[in-house]
């Protein structure tokens, strides 16, 4: 067993064991059993050796836990010593710190909010049609104050006919929100919500029938378009990388395949050409704040990464549904409130395809072409949280550089709105149906090892001349570059490039360090205020570059307890542990991280202002951040692709196809993805 | 005929024909020969005909004509009614205009240059191996006085061992630089290159050897990589477009292919859905500055669109290397100096692609799941200018978003450079090679038809709320939208979209107007100085959006005649024809652009710092600009996709293709792409 290797089922039965051993006299109510990560310097012993085929000592394999006593607001940290089958220490922790939601509480608070009688006389005053049923989504609560000492779910409710298991709830939100609380499970209140222009309430709005929007193929209004014809991949040699175990090569790159309950997919070890790039890539956090200023609304946010797990959210990816062509899946198992093991089938899904061209040149006078295609590896991962879909995927290119992609899809979060009403924070995407203005800000964390640990983040301005003597005519530029020398945050600009280097090894080509740069659209950042509690509780979403000298267990740019987490800034005298806060904790400490162990965090912002376009269900909207080399080689590194042939690639004339193919019949089309009804 | 079909080589024999009856004493040189697309208030009621199924009368057709009489530098420009056969009138331009280079001329100058004594002189002085052959590049002069009554090439030198046609001449930039006059063909001077790091020049400097960089196959110093393994796209019932003449049908979108000399590929009369979109999309103008501010570099810039042609530069698109699976070419025809017709054969190629994941949403309850991939047309060309390629790509994808894709790939414009020397605005890629920083900014003319003519501009931007009693605990955020009035540009910003609209038609469902939005990366715009030569010849690279009411015969944002150009300003009295200048000028018209019929032109910015990974021929580097509805539909317009199913798909799991697969023996690797030696 590899030291990054996920945990086993086994693991996690004997992890939770030997938890429940220290607790005998509990129920242990558990919010994750989760693999921790060798310490840094042990490592990278380990991999330096292994990636020289030499040995090094095995770190210990070791388990943390997070777990309640079942029943109280008790929450405790234990890490376990696997290979001692041994407790190595536990920690209560402050009340100020909660657990995340997991969906076996989720599914027990959406039945107690449901079957409550008063929910249930709300929901029969509101005058829905005999069919319809009504569904609950639990939302974490957020924070309104900075005493907060009950772990709370808001219930959002919506109602769809319940003869179809595929209608769209979302189409059908209600005017009302029961405020629960997870440990009691007992109804707080039940919040009235805006269905106007302002802040006002209407308790006695009713139902008005609306025609419904679905987003399930069922259920169409229209019958789909019949004129899209197969198109299907084929790599009749078979794939062009190898897998042992988690380890992954292709194409000069070598690397490993994580998986955990928070992150869900990490990459590790990320080599090119048997030089070391990334000791770790990982998507740290993700936090989607909405724009309605009304109360609840006000409070409407979500950590996806922190307050549910990306992998707790992953889907079973489906063979030719999810994923074309010639597919290696991966497979992990994460646990339950028990403790006991889950299985994660198909978690991430990888794939080559096919990305235009690589590169190509004609020479003017001798006509003399190279050309070559682009083959791009696919890693993929699929989440669900609540009504929307997340895409993660790296995107592996034969020219070293590193694609993290984001797609978001699925469904808008949608709420009431009157007839007539328009809100300036919000669009109406169906009659009585109104998705409000949010953002998605996503943390990827870098830790970095261009040729090694000690490396320096830099920003490289293009900055124009002056007009003067060494520019005789105005049009001469350079680049100027500060290199970050304490952690801190960087700013976008349009004329800047972010990048990483090793300031030891210099390029021979270029004389200058050698790099990757960073190559993200610049966006617009968390727009709630800096003194808000979003912004408060998500300073990373405020800054798109942080940078943070590397200390193991700083994992998580919003912190590690993200759940109505509260600002160090407004916790409790006696509260705050030091080592603890969140990334921007981190960045204050005026670290030296020139020639360092760095870690580079990088806050992704969509602003989503929706469109009717992305309902009922909402086409991908993607983003993507590349990591290319900058003066890392001395040429391009994808100069040995070979020359595309029609002999490999054999394509096929429009009007050959038309005169000469003959017509197959259409394959079968009977669904993959949908459980039969 | 269609009044937009391209000409064809009998139209273009009969207009040079015609045009020399009337110039029969001379002998001409012909720029081009081309369509006047005919005035769009005639091509509207034919278009709108043509869509409805009915009909309206066939607009004349007319061609216009740029040319020399031959030998002397007096330019003319002729429009031919070809449905009558004659002449409609002709018009000497005044002598401060210049037509663009043309092969004919330039393989010419080329000549004329290499065999004169005094370059031969100097090449031999520079002590070039026995082996070595001078490869000679005609840029455009440039301008650097508002006096230059010349038209002028700068001829930049390369050698390359003359073994290989396909060696790097690039690798081996002179450091001496011909200036050859057009029409006299005489040599102007030999301009003395700097290779320190600042403007002196040693004009005794030798050729010292080094190890070249070679971008051809045949000659890598590397064996290819061995382990890519082949991928093939198949689609077995055929394509999902037809194709009747120039006219493409594909998943609801509908629109006809034009091209010319200049623009290259054009898009008319897009529509989805049966509804109007788009009258026209071309790329307008392409500048490339480069930022050395040392004489001569500090001219060095070209107008790849108005200088070259995109048409001019297409490449001849091969099957099986610049595009992979079912595949449709459309050929055209130009024309050679002597008005004799030119096949353009295979200049564009359209064909589709999977696009990963279109939209997926599961149920969180009852685990329904609905998925669709996305499936793109796309059409592609790709022109060669010089050094460097690139590939003009339009996405057409299936939630009715268009996107324009632009890969810059080939080689790099290199310099010398002396041992030891670095310079802050370029980079060295290898010894003795340097490649300066440059920009490169495209114009994209995008005139909009959203459901008719009738279009605004609208800015707009996510802007916080102040934290008052309507925002009480500061999240709230709002759009605030400012229609342009008139005719100008806007700015880009972070928390700005900008979006055209049809502000007479309101959408049910918002019940706000209906619109596009442009989706394109906040970037740097031109860095050289607005009052710089650069600055003022292209000032549509000044600012990202500029708008403007649509007039017939205003197609090229920085101007019908680009090459050597004189900004207006600079003009001598009485030689600025009202109606001629750019697209600062004719957004300086102040004209109304609100509901009224407009033109937006785009202006994409990349800034290229080069990396030695981007030699000696680069990877793809790609930017996207998407042009995506906002409003405009009342839902999904992709809802109707069928379901994603394996059946249709066929996927093969890795390990069952390991387990069972056949091994096929590898196909033949024949190149298709380069000539045999």
């Amino acid at each position: 067993m590899h030291p990054l290797d996920p945990l086993t089922p086994a693991e996690i039965a004997a992890a939770a064991k030997i938890i429940k051993s220290i607790n005998t006299d509990k129920n242990i109510h558990f919010k994750n059993i989760t693999l921790i990560e060798p310490p840094k310097e042990q490592l990278k012993k380990f991999l330096a050796a292994e990636r020289n085929g030499t040995t090094a000592p095995l770190p210990p394999r070791r388990v943390s836990s997070l777990y309640y006593h079942r029943g109280t607001a008790d929450l405790f940290h234990t890490t376990v010593d696997m290979d001692l089958g041994k407790v190595e220490g536990t920690e209560q922790l402050n009340s100020r710190y909660f657990g995340q939601a997991d969906m076996d509480e989720a599914i027990e608070v959406r039945e107690k909010c449901l079957s409550h009688p008063q929910v249930i006389e709300r929901i029969r005053n509101y005058g829905l049609p005999e069919s319809f049923v009504v569904v609950c989504d639990t939302w974490p609560y957020g924070r309104d104050s900075a005493e907060m000492g009950r772990r709370l779910s808001q219930c959002y409710l919506y109602a769809k006919d319940g003869s179809h298991p595929g209608a769209n709830a979302y189409d059908h939100p209600l005017p009302f929100s029961p405020v629960i609380d997870y440990v009691t499970k007992e109804l707080v209140t039940i919040i009235e919500l805006p269905v106007g222009a302002d802040h006002s309430v209407t308790p006695d709005f009713k139902y008005i029938p609306h025609k419904s929007k679905e987003w399930h193929h069922d259920l169409h209004s229209e019958p789909p378009r019949t004129d899209l014809k197969p198109l299907t991949v084929h790599q009749p040699q078979g794939a062009s990388f190898t897998v042992d175990g988690h380890l992954v090569n292709w194409q000069k790159w070598r690397f490993r395949v994580g998986f955990n309950w928070r992150e869900g997919m990490v990459l590790h070890d990320v080599t090119y050409a048997g030089r070391q790039l990334f000791h770790r890539l990982s998507l740290s956090e993700m936090f989607v704040p909405y724009g309605d200023p009304r109360t609840p609304y006000s409070r409407k946010s979500v950590f996806d990464v922190g307050d549910i797990g990306a992998g707790v959210a992953a889907n079973n990816l489906a063979l030719g549904c999810d994923c074309l062509g010639l597919i290696k899946y991966f497979s992990f198992t994460l646990s339950n409130s028990n403790g006991e093991p889950v299985e994660k089938p198909n978690a991430i899904c990888m794939h080559e395809i096919d990305d235009g061209i690589g590169w190509k040149h004609t020479d003017g006078a001798t006509r003399q072409v190279s050309i070559v295609r682009s083959r791009v590896l696919v890693l993929q991962t699929i989440i669900t949280v609540g009504n929307y879909e997340y895409i993660f995927m790296w995107h592996f290119d034969q020219a070293a550089a590193l694609h993290y992609r984001i797609q978001a899809t699925g469904i808008l979060s949608t709420v009431p709105i009157a007839p007539g009403v328009q809100v300036p924070w919000g669009t109406n995407v169906n009659d009585g149906v109104m998705a409000p203005y949010h953002q998605h800000v996503f943390s990827l964390r870098i830790d970095p090892a261009l040729d090694g640990d000690k490396n320096s983040f830099v920003e490289e301005d293009s900055i124009p001349m002056p007009f003067d003597e060494n520019n005789p005519v105005g049009v001469g530029y350079i680049t100027e570059k500060r290199t970050m020398a304490t952690s801190g945050y960087s700013e976008a600009q349009p004329n800047r490039v972010h990048k990483i280097i090793n300031p030891s090894i210099i390029n021979r080509v270029t004389g200058r360090p050698i790099g990757y740069a960073i190559h993200s659209p610049v966006k617009q950042m968390l727009l709630a205020h800096p003194q808000s509690w979003h912004g408060k509780r998500a300073k990373y979403a405020l800054q798109p570059y942080w940078v943070t000298s590397h200390r193991d267990n700083e994992l998580y740019a919003a912190g590690d307890y993200t759940y109505q987490s509260l600002p160090e800034e407004d916790a409790p005298v006696g509260s705050v542990t030091p080592g603890r806060g969140d990334v921007a904790t981190w960045a204050g400490r005026q670290d030296k991280v020139d020639n360092e162990d760095i870690v580079l965090w990088h806050s992704i912002s969509l602003t989503h202002n929706p469109r009717p376009e992305d309902y009922p269900v909402m086409p991908c909207e993607t983003m993507t951040v590349s990591l290319k080399p900058s003066g890392f080689f001395e040429q391009n590194p994808a100069l040995d692709v070979p020359q595309s042939t029609q002999g490999i690639n054999k394509s096929i004339l429009y009007e050959q196809y038309q005169q000469t193919a003959a017509k197959t019949s259409p394959g079968n089309a009977a669904g993959c993805c949908t459980p039969k009804l």
